[in-house]
C-alpha cells in the first residue's frame, strides 16, 4: 500500500504586534478548514506562529518579552486548534515561543497526532543573530537574546506511517540538521520560518538572493537525505518589517513541487508519497554503503574554524 | 591587498580507451597555454584526467585494470605538464588513478605549486557504485572494485595566499566533505568529476536532473561553508558512454559565476577574490558562534541509518 501523506503547508501572512493570539488562531482555523476541504492529513504552520516575530525588538530587560511566550500548550487561546484538528482527524505542527516551568526559553515546534495529542517536541538548535543590541544592523535579530539553544537534539518520530522530524528556520542552512535526522531514516522534515526580506548587514541585498539561499539549503537537505521537506513561512510586513514568503514543499530528489505565490495566509497542498524516499536511501544516499565516518571527526570534535598550521 | 586568484577550470572532452597518455597530455598542454594567455594563476583539470573513465568496464581480475594507474608522479608521460606549469609559474591540480608502491589503488588528485612541486595530495573518500558486476545496471560503475576509499581525510593547504582543499566527483554530494574542509577555513575547493549522463538504474532520467543534483550539491557546499568551488568535468562520449559537462565555478555565496557550454576541451577562467569568503565566514556561517556540536553526534558515531524504536 502506498504511503501517501497529503500535507498542507499553511503559510501565515504578517502578524502585527497588536494582534492577539485569538485573532491569529482564528486565521489558523480558517486555513485548517481549507486544508480539510482539500483532503489534508497533516497541516504545518510556521515558526512562532502565534505572534509577531518579536526577536526583532530589543528589550534591555529580557523578561519584557515573556508575554510573547506560552507557559502551557495547549493554552486557552490555542485549545481550539487542537480540538478542531482532532475533530478533523488531521495531524498538525506549529511553532511557538516556549517558557518552561523552570523559566527556560526556547523556540519550539510540536508534532500533534490525529487525535490532538502532542507526540513530539523540537527546540530550535541553530539560533541566528545576536544577544545584544547592535547599532550597525538595519534591524535587530535577537534570537540569541530571547532563547537558549534547543536541548533536545534532532529527534524523529514514527508518525502517519512514516518517519517525521522537525527543524526551525535557520536550522535549514546547517547540513548537520538534515543529516542527523537522515541517519534516523527521516522521510519528512517540517520547517517553519520567519526570514527578513532584507539583510541587516548588507543594504541592497536583493530578496531574490535570500530566497535563493533558502531554497538551496532546503533542496540540498532534501536531496542529500532523500526526504520530503515542508517549509512554511510567516510572511508579509509586520509593523514595517518585511518577511519573505516562499513556502515550499521539496521532494526527496530535491525538486520543489509546490511553492506559495503570496506573502499572505496561503495554503499549499501536496500528496507526498513517503515511498519516494526509498530509491535515494537505497542507492546514491545509502549511508551504510558510502559514508566514511572515520574522516568526519572534525564535524563533532570542533565547533569553530581552526586554520591549518603554516 | 586583495587576494585574487585567477582560476582556469580546464574541462576535458572524451578520452577514448585507445587514447594514450601522450595524446591526453598534449590536449592538457593546449589548455594550459590558453590559461596562460588569459592570466591564470591556477589550472584545474578533472578527475582521472589522464585516461578514459575505466571503472565503467568490469574485469574479473582487478589487476587487468592496473595499466590505467600511475605508479609514479610525475611520470615520463606527465612530466611535460609539470615542466610547462613551472615555466608559466602556474599552479595546477589534476586527478589520476594512483597505484602505490605497496600495491594500493586510489582515485587521487594532487595540488602542484607554481614551481611544479607537488604540495598536496587527496584520495577520494566517497567511492560511488559497486564492487561486483551488476546485471540490472545499464552501465557499470565499479569504483568500489578498482579503488579503496581514500585514507588521507580532507586536508587543506596554505596555497596561493589562501586555504585550498580538494575533493573528487561523488564527494560533492556529501555535505561532510565540504564541512570538514570548512572547519579548517577552506577558501577554495577543487573538484574534478566524470559523471555519466544517464542513471544506470533509472532509464529515462533526464540528464538535466543529474545536472541539477550536481549543481545543487556544489552550490550548497560553497554557500554553507562560504568557499569558492571549482568543479571540472571530463565530458563527452567515451567509447559510446556519455558523460555530462557542466564544469562550473561557484562563488562563496553559492552562485554559479562561470559554466562550460560544451562537452569538449574547454577553458573557464574566473578571477576569484578569496576575501569574498570573509563575510559568510564571519556572519551567517560563523561556525564558532552558531554550530552546536553537542547535537551532531550521530554524524560521526553512526555510518548507516538506524530507525527510532517504535
Amino acid at each position: 500500500m502506498a504511503r501517501i501523506v497529503t500535507v498542507a503547508a499553511a503559510q501565515l501572512g504578517a502578524i502585527q504586534k497588536a494582534d492577539s493570539r485569538q485573532v491569529v488562531v482564528a486565521r489558523m482555523l480558517d486555513l485548517m478548514a481549507e486544508a480539510k476541504s482539500k483532503g489534508a492529513d497533516f497541516i504545518v504552520y510556521p515558526e512562532l506562529a502565534l505572534t509577531t516575530f518579536f526577536p526583532r525588538w530589543y528589550a534591555e530587560d529580557r523578561a519584557e518579552a515573556d508575554h510573547w511566550f506560552e507557559r502551557e500548550m495547549p493554552s486557552a487561546a490555542t485549545r481550539p486548534l487542537f480540538e478542531r484538528a482532532a475533530q478533523y482527524g488531521m495531524a498538525m505542527s506549529f511553532g511557538y515561543a516556549e517558557l518552561t516551568p523552570e523559566g527556560r526559553h526556547f523556540n519550539t515546534s510540536i508534532l500533534v497526532d490525529r487525535s490532538g495529542a502532542i507526540v513530539g517536541k523540537y527546540r530550535k538548535v541553530h539560533l541566528p543573530g545576536h544577544a545584544e543590541f547592535e547599532a550597525q544592523r538595519a534591524h535587530q535579530h535577537l534570537e540569541k537574546r530571547y532563547f537558549e539553544p534547543g536541548d533536545l537534539g534532532f529527534p524523529v518520530w514514527h508518525f502517519l506511517g512514516g518517519i517525521f522530524g522537525m527543524c526551525i528556520c535557520n536550522d535549514r542552512r546547517w547540513p548537520e540538521t538534515f543529516r542527523v535526522m537522515g541517519l534516523q531514516g527521516v522521510e519528512m522534515v517540517t520547517l517553519g520560518f520567519n526570514t527578513p526580506s532584507a539583510n541587516a548587514l548588507v543594504s541592497g541585498e536583493p530578496t531574490a538572493k535570500r530566497i535563493f539561499h533558502h531554497k538551496l539549503s532546503l533542496q540540498a537537505g532534501g536531496y542529500q537525505n532523500s526526504t520530503w521537506v515542508v517549509a512554511v513561512a510567516k510572511a508579509g510586513v509586520e509593523d514595517g518589517h518585511p518577511l519573505f514568503g516562499c513556502s515550499i514543499i521539496v521532494d526527496p530528489e530535491g525538486e520543489v513541487v509546490a511553492e506559495s505565490r503570496t506573502e499572505d495566509d496561503e495554503l499549499l497542498v501536496h500528496a507526498c508519497d513517503l515511498d519516494a524516499t526509498h530509491f535515494g536511501k537505497q542507492e546514491m544516499f545509502n549511508f551504510a554503503k558510502h559514508r566514511r565516518i572515520e574522516h568526519y571527526g572534525l564535524i563533532t570534535s570542533r565547533t569553530g574554524v581552526i586554520l591549518p598550521s603554516e
